[in-house]
């Protein structure tokens, strides 16, 4: 931490509201960075300058943490979705580190290092071999010295726990997420019960952060689009989320939040109590800033990238036509029902309902691209799953 | 031009399909550098690592084209939505054509410089006055050596053959595009003659480039949401495109193109004969990657960020569930209808029809930001609009 | 006519507003009488009861016009349609004739003998087969002593003319209608030339009536639902109508007019000076009794049936519950945009485009069902519609 | 009942698949015989003709029960809503057992004597006081000798239970229904409770039939639109069901059912073991006859009202162009998703949710329409729900 910063548990404790960063793979996917399917970091490693500069975007959208991008960045990961690719989970946590930190000096930011759930959790590998796993990764953390933990994107509490356990061994706060929904993890333990043995694992923040399409621990969230931090309109998900929704990953646009979208979300967040407001999938840095620009004046701060915007678009009063100038205000979009332009398309989806999980022969993660052998299992196991 | 690149004459002569970049204000209004209302570009002077960041990505997506982001980049705009902005139009020009033409360097790009509308046109200034404009940005252009020359956004062929005109005395060649639709200019010259004009003009290359959300010039296209390269559906646009829509500028995110609808564009431009395809307001790099990956095999080509994606979605065949698996093939996305997850939203708007143009009073620019009594008279103008 | 009762031609002339009834073959489907696909009129002679409460329905709801229940009540279309069916068309035409002639005896309306397209002409039958169809009907007319006459639904000028031809040596006023758009008849027509062609041929009231999903002879209507008396919804239709939607005859549900949407049919349709307003497909009494509430003020009275209504739904201010009272006023149901209940269907279809006409030889009309082969036939001619 | 024909229970006892009929208020307000907001049924004194035909309808769709058209037949609805209307609860009660008794007897139908909730219970008139006015409509089905009795549209189990304990007494066999959903009556008691509670009370049947918006008493409905026999999709339905949507009464359309969604409905039905299976408001004729065709096998009997239809669609194969003829069979309207034409709506509503019933004071009911004083009392109630 650079001298003179408050850490993430002094600002929470302070009563601030800290805004965290938003969704990188997903950004970067759409920037030719992260590839769809493994959604591996490696570009932390290979184009730095495109992880710097989205960094610096959401640092000027107001985030106050800068979180590593090393999702997904275990060796047993890369190894299984890597090919030819030859780069070492250490590698890229180390860049990623590096530059995480870097953007976090340009502004009062924190770092935090991140881990999230395993292939070998799934594949069946033992407690020893998957926290081998996190301890690794937490290695190139303290070597770093980032300023505290996050365990995220977990759909099983046992493998969070395992998580948590490492992660504290560390003294640093230690923040935990787990992508779930209302009905729980992917082994039945309910939301609750997950969130006790989180705390009982020894998370420092049992603050809510919420990753994926998942609900956050210990806060009960009743509105949709706002169960949680996803910036995609999900009112036909069942309990795997919006992974199992037909247009995962590539044409979820039309779910896509709008700016005022966010701003309901931020009010309502911090109307429930939450102090620790960020995003995930989708986020983008305007998304960021919304939120940041809601909750201005009790942040009593309005972020950089605001120069660039205005309150409620007030930036339009210096549009050309008179009749744009007209929707620079407050009611105009907060009352608008923006339309699709697409009206050969329906409002919602039919998800698909797989409920396999751990355990299950399918989810055995291997290294090679699906066979078309797989590939007709699959569809079989789909036209099975129709008729039932 | 670096030694041994072909120009853009050239490569069109040749046969070659040469693909332009994407929308610069709209992808850095998102990131937080551009300002919604004013659309100027000072950001390429005030923050240029977020513009070269941009023309890599445009670069690594297959663009042979990195047309400087010198978008309303004229004194008299600069000046009028300026306040306190003290960046002169040529720091902005001059920084523009640096990058521009520092990425080009670093793959097979041309660097085109743009010039669009000044609002002293809309204001009723003088041909002299307007010309002047447009002289100012050219010797910066000349100064930097730009390889071709794009005249884009006008909704007056007046004011277009007038920037054509101080254009072509340079001697490079020069593109011209209107952002007008099937029903002519806002002066109501026809689209056909609208492109007679231009090419009496002196524009060299009368090829399909359309901005905003135009119709292409000598182009017949017949299938929505393909009239134009604007990344927005926009089934239920009048003539003055999505500006009059009331999701114009910030509640556009459900009609935003996937990937899918731009193999189609790009498909169907190649079909009609069109060899430079290019994108306007909300091409992100991945839509352009779209195009590129579409006309492969007549290119002999893929972009660099195909690497993170593979074809029809292929690397989805390395993700962790196998439902999702099952979705790498070209059929699933071909024949996807994508939901909105907004059932309380309409799939079409209805637009608001002005018809006030150069010449209206309400259409004379100024500098100050709307005033309450300007909103008060707009708003009332609105409610006659709607009543007749 | 009963003895005191004013003509069609007196009314029209004396600048009254005449209401026409609504839709009884579709209406008789649903209440179990009418066989869609056939669409004959056979239950005038089988359950008179249901054709004379129909009838009774309409006059109540203001219906000036008791238009005899006899669509396709030709021997040709009868024996095509009618496998074990013994009854003839005189014996339809009679009874039809009587039931009218009851009902219109019961208020202040008039009796029409209607006749409309057949299939001998579709099969190519000569000029004189066809007017000697026409020819029986009318002898029925004469015979029963009908107020006047109507030609409908017919898709081609040529054998409206002949329709017309034959009706007008009758002496009694023929109207004519056909079920043609905004492109012409089957055969290329312009609309304009088949409204000069009928006025020639005789019409005496070349007046706005329209029926299936026609547009209006003579009259220029630019607003969507409102081109035409059709009470669904198709904003989406080409030039055949709404036969072409996927979604003809069993799946219209979704598109039903309100009785509001009527209200702004009959006022826009009385703006452009028709003063015979009528209905087609899917008008129910309660579609026409909105109309005559709409132009209570012009005709100066009120519909019976309006003793169960009162306008603009103020019956609800005698409901249970005080958020239904709430409802009893204009505004709220003028504003009302009524959602579908139907968040995975889309809200608009693509409709076939076939362009076969009279002299296709797949339109040669036989008695036999459709067989399995012909069935495959079409299916195939379907497919290579949607391949070009 | 007709010498020969066997009871209700004896019916369901041998395991026949018994089908009510549909909803009269509805279907006779749209052809002008019921006024909604008091729907009142005093149509079958003063327009016995449009009863008469209405049950026919149903008789021939395949109903097996007429039940009389006395809802909201009591002195004190009559009365609160009958103003000038001198007709009394008994005169309508007499004329609707005669015209059911007519109806019946000229098929294989029941005859059962209908009641349902009043205002005086909602204006918390004691019980001997409600009780009475069940027993003043018993004694019309007794001097009537209806075959059975239903108690229908109650949405508070202690009214309910007061009319099965007179209706009872008759020594005939009783059914009984609530118009409530899966979260209970509008006193809060569960609908598991409610069932219970019924079945005490001396209820014969407790078979599911259901009523309003509601639930089917001890039957578990899980797939929307089916979770009750309501033929409008209400998938935004909240605790108070459909009158609380803003679409009621006067803008449903666009939510009616279409004949395929009722052999599902009939089919689901079936399969969870109900044996009486029927529908309230909205349904047709022919959606009864959709119910007795999807049930043709299981019952051995086609209504007489298929000679106009054909299973799926049959009839179609007669239609004059071929491409419609293709229409004719099961899978393509099983498969239909049908578009709305109403681009501009949304697909789902936001309902209204009073959450006041018996008790509150806005539900005291009386004879005079609403004052504009209460409309706004109630238009702040409105507003004051909206906020919180």
């Amino acid at each position: 931490m650079a001298p003179g910063k408050k850490g993430i548990l002094e600002r929470l404790n302070a009563g601030e509201v800290v805004i965290g960063d938003g969704g990188f793979v997903f950004a970067l996917e759409k920037r030719g960075y992260v590839k769809a399917g493994p959604w591996t970091p490696e570009a932390a490693h290979t184009h730095p300058e495109s992880v710097r500069q989205l960094h610096r975007e959401f640092l000027r959208a107001g985030s106050n943490v800068m979180q590593t991008f090393t999702f997904y960045a275990s060796d047993d990961k890369l190894e299984n979705r890597g090919q030819a690719l030859k780069i070492t989970g250490a590698q890229v946590n180390e860049a990623a580190c590096d530059l995480a930190r870097e953007v976090a000096n340009e502004g009062d930011a924190l770092v935090a290092g991140g881990v999230s759930q395993t292939p070998s959790y799934l594949s069946c590998k033992s407690e020893t071999e998957v926290k081998a796993i996190f301890k690794k990764q937490l290695d190139v953390f303290m070597k770093k010295n980032v300023d505290f933990m996050i365990a995220e994107y977990f759909e099983h509490v046992e493998e969070a726990e395992w998580a948590v356990q490492v992660l504290k061994a560390s003294g640093k706060p230690v923040a935990a997420n787990m992508c779930i929904g209302p009905e729980g993890d992917m082994h039945g333990v309910s939301t609750g019960e997950c969130a006790v043995r989180l705390v009982k694992a020894g998370v420092y923040i049992p603050h809510p952060l919420c990753f994926g399409s998942l609900v956050i621990v210990g806060v009960n969230c009743h509105f949709d689009p706002m169960t949680c931090p996803l910036a995609f309109h999900t009112p036909d998900c069942n309990c795997q989320g919006f992974i199992d929704l037909p247009e995962f990953p590539f044409g979820l646009e039309p779910r896509i939040l709008t700016r005022w979208d966010m701003h309901a979300y931020a009010r309502e967040a911090y109307n429930v109590g939450i102090r620790y407001i960020g995003g995930c999938c989708g986020f983008e840095p305007y998304h960021i800033r919304a939120v940041a620009e809601e909750l201005a004046t009790e942040r009593g701060i309005l972020p950089a990238a605001s120069e660039k915007h205005g309150m409620w678009g007030a930036g339009l009063e210096m549009h050309t036509k008179p009749w744009v100038r007209a929707r620079a205000r407050r009611d105009y979009w907060e009352q608008l029902k923006p339309a699709s332009g697409r009206p050969l398309c329906p409002s919602m989806s039919t998800p698909e309902g797989w409920g396999v999980t751990k355990g299950h022969a399918d989810l055995l993660q291997h290294k090679e691209a699906t066979s078309s052998q797989e590939m007709k299992h699959v569809v079989e196991l789909q036209k099975k799953a129709k008729s039932t």
